[in-house]
């Protein structure tokens, strides 16, 4: 399969072999990322964006990319995160296929694609392959650690690996755990995809490729990224322009709502790997951080020693519900750490973050100006 | 393909040719129901059920059917709705596959089955051919008509298509207008049937049935109707036991909630007919109430006339939202009705009336008893 690169993607090598948690090892691995600012004299200024399942490393326009990214509006010079003041890192998680390496690259050892001959991926792995990059560009304790959504999972995961490469942490949207109506979500994409014929046990190529499973997929997605609340003022009922209509089809797209859909399945299915979706999604459902200390999600946010924590989530989340987002928070202090819990009424549902700067942004930049 | 009717059902056949709100007729149509209790003397003690999408005409055991009906819990002797009191119709959907005349049916001017050739199937086609059943038991007004979910729908539209033909209402979990969201499910339930290619526009049988398409179907719906919060308790992140485990596939079941879910889905797939579940899933989404009276749906609640009304939700309803119940009350109420609006704390969800009756029961039974 193609990969899907920014122009302006760097690469970091990570040491070989490198174990992963749940068995196997990677030889010659590399990870993608992309940086803003500068690292000061100090090495006290880096922040780290770790990101949800389907961004690259491109959060932003800079140097080596001037197209916008998919954070633009809260990263860059005099932005929430300010890049005159901070040296940010923005990586693409293993086994994603924008760049680092996953179930789409090749393996050194046998020259094909990986396809399922990928190692289980876990988020920890994810965490891990995160703090290599930090340190390979000379960073030994970061700032501030920002996850979203699934990067909120792979922060905590850093955090309870890697004591003390932190100093601070928002997690946005994020969970120290899945729950079953997420697993129940991303099972059905999961099986949305290898019901597809075409997905031939990880075996397609562009030719065959498996794009009605990713159109399902990828539309379940969406829905569940969203909000009704935002649908109803958005959408309504409005109905398709009849030139935009396919009337042969009796059960064809007619409302507005159902465009939408089609459009953000088509934009994705050929954009995204599907063997990196299967690995990514499966293990957001795996993550239990109290796994780590062998306990509950609780016991092992408690144990995380960190100077300062913001823990984001959005009351018309359903995704990842807001009462996970103050269970990070509720557990990071009861570990005697001070952090806090805010919850905004935007109305976009899971994926606010990205779009409601007009909340996100004066929470981020007021939590930054702190430290 | 089989039909799936309950043993104890009766047929009423509707007037023939019966005309279908958005164009074409039905000729020799039948409508399947079952009854309960007994028409009194004066002819006023009629209660019509109308159904959610999937349900039968047997909503409780009777004389005709001793088995556990899918309301078996809130209808019968003694009980919210009390067969002792009450004669109770409960009526099968036009356009299921449940006994009633749909696209599973055998077409009488072809001799084959209609499939897609049936017409294009109106949650108003589906009331009034209920008030025909009605009718054709010597009911000349119900004292109440209760509506569930997509029965909601049925009982507004009856409501302003059939004025004085009901003295009260009960809403349950209903809307007067489908919205955005539950049209972007729904669409993606149609969009997982019509992408297997056994679906074969509609041209299936039992050796190539559409399978893959009804599972993802039904797992997306048991996903709406139920709640994150019921599933958080029921399933946790509980692992299935080793040996309900197929150790051979990576991506295999591996959660309690995805063996859940796996369950609903082998249970429906076979039950249901797939263009029959196309037909009544199309018609929720082109429901709204205010097409009456060429006005919102809003305009369309306030122009019924109704003696008494409740509109009954529970707050974890994501497909269904407590706000379009509150709607129906408040609109109800505009137009000069006595309608109250009741919201429940059920966990369950959109389903919540077929399992909390704890709290569903003493609702309808307190209606009831005012009448």
């Amino acid at each position: 399969m193609t990969e899907f690169i920014p122009p302006g993607t760097r690469f970091a090598t990570l040491p070989s072999p490198f174990p992963m948690k749940r068995g196997g090892e990677l030889h010659g691995a590399r990870i993608a990322y992309e940086t803003w600012g500068a690292l000061n004299a100090a090495r006290d200024n880096a922040v780290l964006i770790v990101t949800g399942l389907s961004p690259d490393a491109h959060a932003a326009a800079n140097e080596g990319d001037p197209e916008a990214g998919w954070w633009e509006a809260m990263l860059g010079p005099g932005k929430p995160i300010d890049s005159d003041r901070w040296f940010v890192v923005c990586v693409n998680s293993l086994g994603s296929c924008k760049g680092s390496t996953g179930p789409a690259s090749v393996n050194p050892d046998t020259g094909d694609l990986y396809r399922l001959a990928f190692p289980e991926l876990s988020i920890e792995d994810i965490a891990d392959a995160a703090v290599h990059v930090a340190r390979s560009l000379g960073i030994e304790q970061l700032a501030c650690v920002i996850g979203n959504s699934m990067g909120g999972m792979t922060a905590l995961a850093l955090l309870a690996r890697h004591p003390s490469f932190a100093r601070s942490h928002i997690n946005i949207s994020g969970a120290a755990r899945a729950l079953p109506f997420s697993i129940a979500i991303r099972s059905l994409q999961r099986e949305a995809i290898r019901l597809d014929p075409k997905w031939n046990n990880g075996r397609y190529d562009e030719q065959n490729y498996p794009e009605s499973g990713m159109r399902m997929a990828r539309k379940l997605g969406v829905i569940t990224y969203r909000s009704a609340l935002e649908w109803d003022g958005r959408f309504g009922r409005v109905r398709l322009d009849s030139d935009r209509r396919d009337d042969e089809d009796p059960f064809g797209l007619e409302f507005e709502v159902e465009s939408y859909l089609e459009g953000h399945a088509r934009r994705f299915v050929r954009r995204f790997d599907p063997n990196c979706y299967l690995y990514l999604s499966r293990c957001m459902d795996w993550f239990d951080l109290g796994e780590s200390c062998g306990g509950s999600a609780d016991d092992g946010l408690a144990r995380i020693r960190i100077g300062r924590a913001l823990a984001i989530g959005v009351h018309t989340d359903i995704l990842f519900p807001l009462q996970q987002q103050q269970q990070i928070a509720d557990g990071l202090r009861a570990g005697g750490n001070q952090a806090a819990f805010l919850a905004l009424e935007s109305p976009q549902g899971h994926d606010a973050f990205l779009v409601d700067i007009d909340r996100f942004g004066p929470a981020v930049s007021g939590f930054l100006a702190m430290l």
